[in-house]
């Protein structure tokens, strides 16, 4: 589910920013917890190494290599590789979320040019926006990993109120190794055309006014399948994901503190390290933006919420059809 | 409500530019204010501490310390990541904005296609207008934090004049947990029809020419619901908002003056951190940009002015329809 | 007026940009020229005070004061407020721009669908174009400073053209506080609706083609009279081109040449500032396109020459329509 | 084909993003190997030359060079040139991908309002559909390297499926040196018009939605067609991979250790350039995301799969239309 | 001409990048090569000056105005400004690509919905095509060099068939002293209105369809002709080249190389400034793909190829129209 935090940014005074940075829940704390651990442990591994377990003469040979590391470590353009990738992420997931897909359209004018007050004319309404909804939930299936668990099997749709027993065996007498999202939005299609044949529908322009809504949310539907189909070249998310970790591997030998050769040397020898910790947290972070938008179908905590979705889309526009 | 300021910049004179930096209302200088008090008074405690509390050898340790933030700072990539992220918001904001949902298109076909000079003419011009102003205010209510404290129920809309008593008995006879705000344009569209049957549309075509308007009114509330449900993840501002704060808060150490340990050393001992106070109010100004534009339907003086709207809705358009 | 300049670039040769960058009117030069002599100025001042008004203790002071101005300036990020607002700007300049509103659709379908050769035929198709002329008109009094000048009130309309007698006593007859520009527009769908009903327009089908053409235009003028109603926040200006202005401002001292202390010291004393004039010109040029691009309806050279476009609109669209 | 990855970033945990870094296949690690066993091959052979061939003097010489290119290095704007690149071309590479051309729309009307449940009602809707996937197919012949191999000439059409024998005829008698990709479309349109005149299609309304969506359909085509027509000029790839190609070059020189003059210098001599091998990776590796990118027609592991698309086309649809 | 290199780069083999490198036409090498000659002319007679003609003592204070330039380019934010505009360039530069104007989409519904195998119905077709050919050709002599050269004046487009004589000396007695490309789209709408009156065109809704296709044509030509209208304000580029001009001028002196004091400095004295020339191919490059893009109707090599277009036009859509 996506984490609502709007309310809580409604102005921009002080204690609301606290508040908002100190949620637990789909925050960059959980996500880069695990990482942080792991890097953490790894450094003073290698400070114990450097400090305790090396003879002298190797000493000063790490001494150097972490001098070398640290002015390296530069070279590394991180700042620019995250900072655009995220940008490009954001707008993919932007397309992708307004492609979510409402139904909203296609029951406000069933509802109005469908006619008929009577058992069959709700009939009518009620099936050709649960067709659109069944059409919507089974791309989902193919698309999101939460909608996938819910549904295992196209069948766990009927008992779920998304189909009909019968529906279910004109489904899958289709052979079609591919996406049959199509076949419900066909169906209500078809059965427009009756309501049309038995006068429900007052002429073909209105009919098609409704088909204009239902090819919409096709087009909704298929740019949703065409961004699960073509991802972003696998290298550019792998360029900038090993830069990052590379980086952060190096940062375990360029950040130790050296011990310092006398008092007067300036340098200062905190044994924590707490700046490389804050930037390992703010940089992974940041990289974490960029993961949990890259499939925005997925399970993180910041993922659409297209359960909600479906069952919105059912409850909401039925009462609109009667 | 949004600060105009148009006119100040009609030019790109020297001195218009200078009124433009001196407002107050909705200006950087008031965002920034609380922050910058607590921040500059942390940084003269720390300041005393340094100069009048520590130990002498203490101190050493203090100075140590101070450059090494001072020289650990340029790894936070506050830079990038305000520019980039204040960029994806603006962004969004303009979405959002161009989104609002001006029923003029509505009212000028109504006006045109609904014909009739008598009082029921008027009737059904004015109340599919109305209905859709009505639409329009019970999304924002949802969303907007002003809008919801001037119509905190929904009966507070009667006395405005957005509904009729009798359709707010009908309108909460709709049994529903998700926003209702599609029932007025089902109204609307509802007598749109009756006005067709009554020959006062002449033809399903020129119905259905104000219909789509209806349509696209409601296209732009499902935008503006959807940017209120599916928030930018909040991971994402959280690291931003993290690194500018921390960024800060070392600053108040790696900031401070080291006492300059004789005549010649060449440091400079300013005691008031005046490069440090400019920077700080430069970065969170630019980070209240984000926050400012991050929800728009928030409090603050720079806030979409969704009252005004509301209220523009109702009176620009009434005597279009006459 | 925008200073067209495309010919000169018609291919990137030397001299032709040169010749690009050597031009007055609409220049960077011109548009810095003021804040550049104010600069300047204060410059000399100081170089003055610090040469040759100050006791040698307060000048070894002061010299501390420069280098340590010359170390902090480059805290001020400059470079990204100024590249990434000067975008932001642009992309809003540019939909200003591209819905400025011709009103050629709207003529061209007129003309083809309003029928008859006699003089009524005439009066119909010019009078629907003249109100959206007009309507365009009345829209641009209120957001642009040129036409504002040019009819300082209503009622010049009438001598230039744009309006008859008797239709400013209708026009005036609406009391409305907010802008009445849709006025027009519904006197041309009027007219259509008369031409229609008069057999001049072959059917409903294409009376709401030119329906249809002056919604688009209603469309376009709302664009932007919603810019000019929702500036992007005051604080993002603010907040940039504070940070120019501080910028400098410290360089009048981060800038002065240090007195060297001996000839082997190797610092140079160039006296005028050369490369900060420069750099001067540069910064504060490309915060002035962001200026001059934030109003683009304002007076300076290169806003949007909102008279040619009006006089264009009425001299191109009337031979078309006979 | 393009890679998919899109179910190992279901959520971001690290141990999916190590299985997302060790991808072999459309990796970026796969994309820099020859380019990088040239560099590191290079890299050792100046190695040798400086330590074994060089005399002492020009040693010394090579020395200062070396140090002049590690100081110089910084003047390549690499991180701003690659990462514009990149996004420009990303967002080519975006729209190209959404106008890639799925038939469904056309096939769902197709389906919808062609009626007629005897063959030649299912000759006439296989036919129109089949005729826009060979338009389809041979405007990616003239743009696919991969499409072009399948069908090396149009003939190799004809058992594919995609044509028919008389077909073939009637298209080759059509002379024109462009590509023909609209004949199809005519076809399909002329089919149309005849199932109307037999009735089939209930109304010129609804023959003119069809047409919609086949017009859409060479929307798209054309937009493609387009895009292969006018590339990005080529200065500006060139100046890119110039900047990238020469950054490493003299790198060669630059990232050469230089032999410690003695024990306390502190310099570090790893003899293998373990932090500009990374370097080099990621730089090169970046640049190849903007060459995979650029014509994603070609044959990179990455590039679009036109086979599966016009296959899916033909498998998806045709059963929509029985 | 676009100069197309799409094959090259298939795939992204290192040997197709250095294809793609070294090639001449429209290439980065080419475009900066007279500007390079300049420079590297001046760069050495600034080096003859400095060494041979300067007495020791200027030399000195020539040496410190090297260091100080050297030390101050910096200051210069070339890469934002480059990087920056030039994306703004290349946005513009695809919005005026995309608007190019192909006439497929009217040819396509001209051949379907103008009937008549006889020759009057030929007539029809070919003469509404080519009006709109004409139309295109008008409304490119105003924009592009290339098209004005090629139709000096509007008579030399009558035996070039574009134009009938007749037909010239109607569009001359239209008198109007703006462009009048808007001429032959309204002589093809009543050619086609007149089609419709023969019963050519079976319904006004068909009428419609082929009009609305003109129309978006004619969108297309007003959206060039407005992007040549009004150009980026002038100051922009103008700030960007005087910033890339400017920095080279002063590298002039800032890389000449100091002559070393003595053996032990490590200074190293290239004489030739092979980083800086680099460095110049590549900002120049950089710069010159923006003025390249600035006015795609130039001249340059890689500027769109408009007579192709308009004989593609011609020639790929009448074969359609039989």
């Amino acid at each position: 589910m996506t984490v609502p935090y709007h309310h809580q940014v409604a102005t921009s005074k002080p204690h609301l920013i606290l508040k908002l940075l100190f949620r637990w829940k789909g925050s960059v704390w959980k996500s880069v917890l695990v990482e942080y651990l792991i890097w953490i442990v790894s450094y003073f591994i290698i400070y114990a190494i450097y400090r305790y377990a090396l003879p002298k003469y190797n000493q000063k040979s790490l001494e150097e290599f972490i001098r070398f590391c640290d002015k390296s470590l530069g070279f590394i353009p991180l700042n620019f590789m995250l900072s655009f990738f995220v940008t490009t992420v954001v707008n993919r997931w932007t397309v992708m979320f307004t492609n979510l897909g409402l139904i909203d359209n296609v029951a406000l004018f069933t509802a109005q040019y469908v006619q008929g007050d009577d058992a069959r004319g709700r009939m009518f309404r009620r099936n050709i926006v649960r067709y659109c909804c069944l059409a919507h939930a089974i791309l989902l299936r193919d698309v999101s990993m939460k909608i996938r668990r819910r549904f295992p099997t196209i069948d766990s749709m009927v008992p779920a109120g998304f189909m009909m027993p019968h529906e279910l065996e004109k489904y899958e007498s289709i052979k079609n190794r591919y996406n049959k999202s199509w076949v419900p939005l066909n169906w209500a299609l078809s059965l427009l055309n009756i309501a049309k044949e038995e006068g429900r529908v007052d002429s073909e322009y209105l009919e098609y006014a409704v088909a204009t809504e239902i090819r919409n949310l096709r087009a909704n539907m298929i740019t949703i399948w065409q961004h699960d189909w073509v991802s972003i070249p696998v290298l550019y998310p792998q360029v900038v994901f090993a830069a990052t970790y590379i980086y952060f591997i190096l940062a375990l030998f360029a950040r130790q503190f050296i011990i310092p050769q006398d008092q007067l040397s300036g340098e200062v020898d905190l044994h924590f390290p707490i700046i490389s910790s804050i930037t390992f947290i703010i940089y992974v972070g940041w990289m974490k933006v960029a993961m949990a938008l890259l499939n925005p179908f997925g399970e993180d905590d910041d993922d659409f919420d297209c359960n909600f979705l479906l069952d919105r889309n059912l409850t909401v526009l039925f009462p609109e059809l009667d």
